[in-house]
């Protein structure tokens, strides 16, 4: 493997650890051992645990990005988009019952911890909130717009929280309708003058 | 001190060492330090952390339990009751912000950890959704009671995530005014026949 492409397997590996297991939980081995690669080719990239987080969040960053990037470009409508997002709740259902949300689990983690990277890991909330704020202010919200959006990133990080400790599917498609519902409410129809 | 009460300090201080910095985080000589006492006497009361964890849980469930006890014999309104359980994003919004909700961070480390007592730590979201139920249930939503409960759990659960992420008290607040008026809307005053 070149340089570069060990570099990348080694973030992608500790991605999933980190979210499956916890940041504190997965140790420098389980992460050489899932890339299987010595322990002298890891450290040749990150010296510590905590440069290897900074790295995942900066890759979950670029990931997140270019996924809000792609829904802007397939999906005209900001209230489709704004679906698309609520539907990560369908989409990821299985790994979000199992690990929760992964940005949620993340933050909520490092303050428990006082870790430095904090900042850095409420940034993959940032991203979502004005993205959201940026697509209820074209729905027409005006200066609701802010507020909306982090009222749904506030229900769908609820959700995810609920479906991981009671694993009810039933649930989580309930709520997904309801917010469907909701956002209907937020942009009534336009009619002719 | 005696030993039932060494016991009843240790699984205090083990609470809200649990709470503030994690369990995987918090060490058995965390605990030991906190209660200043040594480590044989430690020992004495318990053989592993699991079993602090267990004790720590059954506590919390205690706690809870009287705690509800309590709003249902100061408050004959099953709305005002509801209320106090909205409250605590209020009353409990300094730690909130530093720590996130502690049966919701809990139950979302212990998943992680894939660990034995997860359904243990379950069962104190399982004490409040089902008390909700029965309060939702006195307010006379029928069958409907059960989707309200877990959506109010749900909503409570989202508002503690984002306050612990973003720290903003203004955001806390308003959706708390939201959700006194969603449960105005569950409720809507019984009018004369």
């Amino acid at each position: 493997m070149k340089a570069d492409e060990t570099r990348r397997k080694i973030v992608i590996a500790a991605d999933h650890l980190f979210y499956e297991q916890g940041f504190e939980n997965a140790s420098f081995a389980d992460i050489a051992q899932a890339v299987e690669i010595s322990r002298g080719n890891f450290y040749y990239h990150f010296k510590t645990k905590d440069a290897v987080l900074a790295a995942v969040i900066e890759y979950r960053l670029d990931e997140r990005k270019t996924m809000l990037r792609l829904w802007e470009l397939e999906e005209d409508n900001p209230a489709n988009r704004i679906k698309n997002f609520i539907n990560i709740l369908i989409a990821n259902q299985t790994k979000i019952m199992a690990f929760g949300c992964p940005v949620g689990t993340l933050c909520s983690e490092l303050a428990k911890l006082d870790h430095a990277l904090k900042p850095e890991a409420s940034g993959l909330f940032t991203l979502f909130a004005e993205w959201l704020e940026q697509q209820f202010a074209e729905l027409g919200c005006g200066d609701q717009a802010s507020d909306l959006a982090m009222h749904l990133l506030m229900r769908s990080q609820g959700v995810a929280s609920l479906a991981n400790t009671f694993q009810d599917a039933e649930f989580v498609r309930r709520e997904v309708e309801a917010m469907y519902k909701w956002l209907d409410q937020q942009c009534p129809p336009k009619r002719p003058m």
